[in-house]
């Protein structure tokens, strides 16, 4: 073989190994049957680590190009090219090798034990209960204004008229300034998260998130091949000295964080820490993402001043939505930052999904701009506060030498510590779907074992109770194994 | 300096030498106004190419944290730590930073220009006139069907009852057989084709595309390392044994095809060649994906097969959309395939816009369903049929002796060729443009010069023959130069 990987090329030196091969295969240099050299042998004649041989190797077995027999050592099967001339796709490969990642395994499950119909009360996917959605608002803008939007392809950072009612949204509701030529519309904070990650980052890029945090939970930034490294929330949220820290040792190219009713603990980023926070990102000249879901969801209906609203030095991306406020199903989001950088993010959601549909922008439009949205705020608060009493007292009533938490003051997520005892995560889990309630178990969020989040604002007033009930049954009999 | 570049990282080599000096300045290792080595000393010391060490001092330069003295070398900025301590985020380099790749400049161009309010003609933009929208249909559905749909978050692969409709849509009008759980619905096919490229395929990968096409223009296969191979478009579209060479040479991966009125090229793949498409995709294993936007818009309501339809191993997934039979804003398209596979897709789409609005798909439902798509679809045929024929009449007219084309059975797109000499495809486009008419220059769709997409589904009928004195001005007014 006189063939050697090149060292400098893009692609990682095990994949170059195998596809050679697989070429040879498929040329007929390695006969179907034939046996290839053993891995000590071609790491020699290649001069790279026996590990990348087998890497390579086992990259072929997946693909059955190559069965590995213990003892005999690795030989090219013999059905590649067999008489059978009828193959299908290996689906199963090409689901399993794509680049872009799977959600986390335990997200996928309770997806899909929420996503059917039971009786099972889900206090799991971060959204509001059916009820809190302003439908009969809804309805009534769909059945009674008249639908003139145009029908073709919009602007590449969405809707003009949403745009506006948007900055007009913001300067009142957080005292934000923007215009809407700095906004750029988005199915939701989800995408918005994920242009930012695909279009101002690369492969190899530190970035720090809050530890736990929903952005624990993405694959999108293992998918982009970012390094990630965690801020630890206390009660005050994150302390912006271990930014400093962490930039030191690593360069961090981008700070995400949720600082205002963070999901999952609730937490709210103390004022004193959000001005350091800005006076650092200034200093560094460090891109901080504001992930704000939940600001308007105050219990008590004060507002916490926004990062955003604080930013004087553009140094914030602002990410918010509709999602937690009004309907999840809508998908209404927005990024807001510098001219430029959205239209490097809409030049990439063009390619995604070719911009946003004008019906979810139209609704959204007419219903921001309604004097029936802040009614429907104003009592979602109230609604919230409810929920979260009925979630805090029942925890308490049943459970309160077994768990504790912090009250929050706004948001829709409760975060529990379970203490005394390591408990088995998956079959505390498995245990309590099985009596009929969901939660988020808080591994998904990056946080140590015996924490849990359920989101009250998925839940009415009973549910919230019998749940509880069902989670304490769950407890308790798992304890008792 | 003991450190040396990883050579089995990921990261190529470049970088990584970026990286460890900015690390270096940013620790004080290398003070700012200080000198770094030489491009050949520091390419000796690490073992590398000197081109390499240029790339990274070249990266370094454009972050600012380094300047390139022509005679003096390379030395650390002096203000990187300056004494002003406000620093804005290096925008600009975010932005020509990321991984994801920006549209072609062209397109960028293109859409700018048709952006904007004015008089300007569009024969550029490939979807429907928005005289073929139904937009009264859609009025009528909205302001008389009671919205009762779920408003929080749906199936992944989006709402039950417009995959039931869109199965019986597909029986119906395509003789296609499939069921709700191996549909994904998807922001058009734009969509579908970024999750297949990202979650089925790796970079490194070959996959194989019409030339021209329309998947030519799309920067999304280079964002995912793909290597793209081309297969000529003739009057009967792809020459299957094309791929079969390719396969040979490359392991292609995938084959992409938009086999009926192609776009940009109009042709339709005979019906001998779809065979032997379907049939050497058995013998390889190989995938394709079948791009349908166009079957039902035949212009004498004959239906060609899909290679869907004809799909007896399973080989093909298949996507199509309502963007170029209804509206392009409405951002409704599918894939059909294996569940696995939809399933991949569809967990990958939750994580890149958590799933598809309601608003979109509700709208889809009830106007698939409803007897007046069936009467829309005939009168889009007849009316693309008259549009066509004033587009071709037109340029007979009035550039019969310049140009030539292949009168298209159906679709939107008129592909055109400019004979006897080669025309500044920039400049052709740039007089046009100033005259008020926009097209699609053909090396968009990585087409030898001299080639020109007119999307006569764009214009109406007096547009279409303004649109076209326009074009010939402008081809008279440069070849007087």
């Amino acid at each position: 073989m006189d063939w050697r990987p090149n060292r400098e090329d893009k692609k990682p030196i095990y994949k170059q190994i195998a596809d050679y091969i697989e070429l040879g295969i498929t040329l007929g240099d390695f006969p179907a049957g034939s046996k290839l050299p053993s891995e000590r042998q071609l790491a020699d004649e290649l001069e790279v680590n026996r590990s990348t041989v087998v890497a390579a190797y086992d990259e072929l077995g997946a693909a059955g190009m190559v069965s590995r027999i213990k003892g005999s050592g690795t030989l090219v099967s013999a059905d590649i090219w067999g008489i059978s001339h009828k193959r299908i796709p290996n689906w199963g490969r090409y689901v399993e090798y794509g680049s872009f990642l799977p959600n986390l395994p335990l997200v996928q499950l309770i997806r899909k034990e929420t996503q059917e119909e039971t009786n099972r009360i889900n206090l799991s996917s971060g959204e509001l209960s059916p009820d809190l959605f302003p439908k009969k608002e809804i309805q009534t803008i769909l059945a009674q204004i008249p639908f003139e939007a145009h029908l073709g392809y919009d602007h590449p950072q969405g809707n003009w008229q949403l745009r506006e009612t948007i900055t007009d949204h913001l300067k009142q509701t957080k005292q934000i300034e923007t215009d809407p030529e700095s906004i750029l519309i988005t199915s939701g904070a989800q995408q918005a998260l994920h242009l930012i990650v695909e279009c101002l980052l690369k492969p190899g890029d530190a970035v720090a998130i809050e530890d736990p945090s929903y952005f624990y939970s993405l694959p999108i930034f293992k998918s982009a091949g970012l390094r990630t490294f965690l801020l630890p929330v206390d009660k005050d949220g994150i302390n912006p000295e271990d930014i400093l820290d962490l930039h030191k040792k690593h360069r961090i190219r981008m700070v995400f964080v949720n600082p205002t009713y963070q999901n999952p603990t609730g937490t709210v980023l103390s004022l004193s820490r959000r001005k350091r926070l800005l006076e650092l990102s200034s200093e560094l000249g460090l891109p901080i993402i504001e992930d704000d879901p939940y600001s308007l969801t105050s219990f008590d209906g004060k507002l916490i001043p926004t990062l955003k609203s604080m930013d004087q030095n553009g140094t914030v991306l602002y990410i918010s939505s509709l999602t937690k406020i009004v309907a999840s199903g809508l998908r209404i989001g927005w990024v807001i930052g510098p001219k430029r950088v959205m239209e490097r993010l809409a030049d990439a959601k063009q390619q995604f999904d070719f911009g946003h549909s004008i019906f979810p922008q139209w609704v959204a439009y007419n219903f921001l701009q309604s004097p029936e949205f802040l009614l429907h705020i104003q009592n979602l608060q109230e609604q919230l506060k409810l929920r979260c009493d009925q979630l805090m007292d029942n925890l308490k009533l049943k459970a309160g030498h077994e768990v504790d938490f912090l009250a929050p003051e706004g948001g829709i997520h409760l975060w529990c510590r379970i203490h005394n005892e390591e408990i088995n995560e998956k079959r505390l889990l498995e245990e309590s779907l099985k009596n009929g309630v969901a939660y988020l178990p808080g591994s998904v969020m990056g946080s140590k074992k015996n924490t849990i989040r359920f989101t009250f604002g998925r839940g009415n007033l009973p549910d919230l109770t019998k749940g509880i009930e069902r989670f304490t049954h769950a407890l308790k009999s798992i304890r008792q194994d």
